[in-house]
């Protein structure tokens, strides 16, 4: 197969932990037959240093004419205490996934057996963790009309959902429960918000079409407590921007580690794949940063172009550098493995796997 | 001291647990020499039932002529899916804040040490933790217009914060942080919204009043993780009616009962408190509810009057109850003990302790 993939590695240690996903593409390639045209291209704080945009239209053009995205991660802690600054890191990647029209962020919460010790949870209660959140990604109050007054005493952002908004990601959400474990979880506060009742409406009228999958309906901070409680409960949640993105910042640490967390963005044109952790400045260029998340992004890029086996073999080279402990110091303190030493080791088990 | 006390019992297990508070007031009552008048009035869904409204006039004006409301806790499963139901019981304690001027939300998170073991957190992460969330209570999107199109395919909600809004219970936030380890959390999505860039600036130009206290920041869903990841860090948390919602509501489960919570809801003229559980419709009647958190709802009651010596009576009277584990089956699944049980044993303890 022949992909063009755009590389937008972006701030922190984005660069570092995408250039270890890359090797193990080439690594895939290269074994499987396949070719991958990799273009790089900026965002975030180090597109606005170079051009005074965080998503250049030379960028966006690059993610339009390729066939997937593979992102690192943006942000600088320059811009988080400057509330008034106009232009933002992070307004790059709303924009790009805006722009891409990828309405569905996908975000896998599963727990590796090797590392149930690190879980911040009990192991009886995070033992067995395997569900997924659809969150919808391009609607909601993150992208409503915002107002601030005049004498700058009064802020107003704006939730709006439609139909159609809802329903795209909705039938995504009933196909992956589908294959699933047959249960979705609509996550709202229909008891105090409009917008949320019309999801209830939308979602149960679709969830007809989907009689072998179960669905039910959990308020927001009921969510945020049941995932503590009783992560095992859920297969597939789905929810609004704003829940989404808290939940899915929840569930990612009950597992134990975030640096292992992959995510999709898909839309119905384009699709990016990205590690759920963020630009972690502090570790920028030490080679510290864990790539394996970036790696699982890669996976699921291959995954969604229907290469099966060859994100499978992925993975295992994942398992198998967990295994004989070739990780980085998030998950064992005294490894004296780094970013760079365990993106070689996967690659290379990719080669040798077959 | 002479106070009217406005009981507002509610659904569910409200009337019981509310029951055993009062019996704790009026031991009070009776050892410390006061005199407390109680009123009783009705709220949502049983308030609806009689009069079709889920806060009666009569309700409302009990209230504003009292000292302080006790409240047990409202909700009736017959409307969770019902999200076209013009009117709902949340509309009555939605209402009764607003008209009170109830801003603030005050929500201790608290670790018994004999129940350390309940936590769902491993006991190294959750030992220790002691903060205190003040959450705006009246204001943002719960009470912002809402919209919804004629065709029912549009809904909107509109979150607004004006200086004012925030700023009151800023100052409410602050004066707690310099009577406790002197640390201040301000919980915004100031990187993608307008109301909670207002908060950062409102709250930022405060803290230069409260020079002993440390003001940081930290985004709502990175707040999500933290909770999680390590509570200790936390002294008060101050942030809006939506993320309070969910934040607190995750905090209230790391403790291992959320049977145990109280909360104060506190404006300029008047106050409220109440168990943070719900009405827990599966247990009313069954005399199985823990009335621990409404109990201690009275203990913030008479901690708000300046009654500090009584307040600590009543949780020295409950801690007794724990460590003799008078306690109900939530807490102890063999336990032979009830709602009401449990309720006399405390209050006849607050009697004896003098
Ligand atoms: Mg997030
Ligand atoms: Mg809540």
């Amino acid at each position: 197969m022949n992909l063009k993939i755009a590389l937008l590695s972006g701030d922190g240690v984005g660069p570092e932990v995408t250039a270890q996903a890359v090797k193990c593409l080439q690594a895939v390639e290269e074994t499987f037959g396949h070719q991958f045209t990799f273009t790089s291209a900026s965002v975030g704080a180090i597109a606005i240093e170079e051009t005074g945009d965080p998503l250049p239209e030379a960028t966006l053009d690059l993610c339009k004419a390729s066939d997937a995205v593979l992102f690192g991660a943006i942000g600088d802690p320059k811009y988080d205490n400057q509330p008034d600054a106009k232009v933002r890191p992070e307004q790059g990647l709303l924009r790009l996934r805006k722009e891409l029209g990828l309405f569905s962020n996908i975000r896998p919460v599963q727990v590796f057996p090797s590392l149930l010790d690190q879980s911040p949870l009990r192991k009886s209660i995070i033992k067995g963790t395997d569900f997924v959140i659809y969150r919808e990604l391009t609607g909601g109050i993150y992208f409503g009309e915002k107002t601030l007054s005049e004498d700058g005493t009064r802020a107003s952002d704006l939730c709006v959902y439609t139909e159609k908004e809802i329903s795209r990601i909705a039938h995504l959400a009933f196909k992956a429960a589908k294959g699933r474990k047959k249960k979705l979880t609509l996550v709202d506060k229909a008891n105090v918000l409009e917008s949320s009742r019309l999801w209830r409406r939308v979602v149960s009228k679709i969830a007809e079409s989907y009689p072998e999958v179960k669905l039910d309906f959990l308020f927001a901070d009921n969510a945020a407590m049941q995932i503590i409680l009783n992560p095992r409960q859920f297969d597939v949640i789905l929810t609004d921007n704003l829940f989404g993105d808290i939940l899915s910042d929840e569930g990612s640490v009950i597992g134990g580690s975030i640096g292992l967390l992959p995510s999709a963005s898909v839309g119905e044109q384009h699709a990016l794949f990205e590690p759920i952790h963020g630009s972690y400045p502090q570790a920028k260029g030490k080679n510290m940063a864990n790539p394996v998340a970036s790696i699982l992004s890669a996976a699921m890029l291959l995954d969604h172009f229907g290469l099966t086996e060859e994100a499978q073999a992925v993975v295992a080279a994942i398992n198998k550098s967990m295994k004989k402990g070739i990780v980085t110091e998030d998950l064992d303190a005294q490894s004296k493995y780094g970013t760079d030493e365990v993106g070689e080791f996967v690659a290379s088990n990719i080669v040798d796997s077959d």
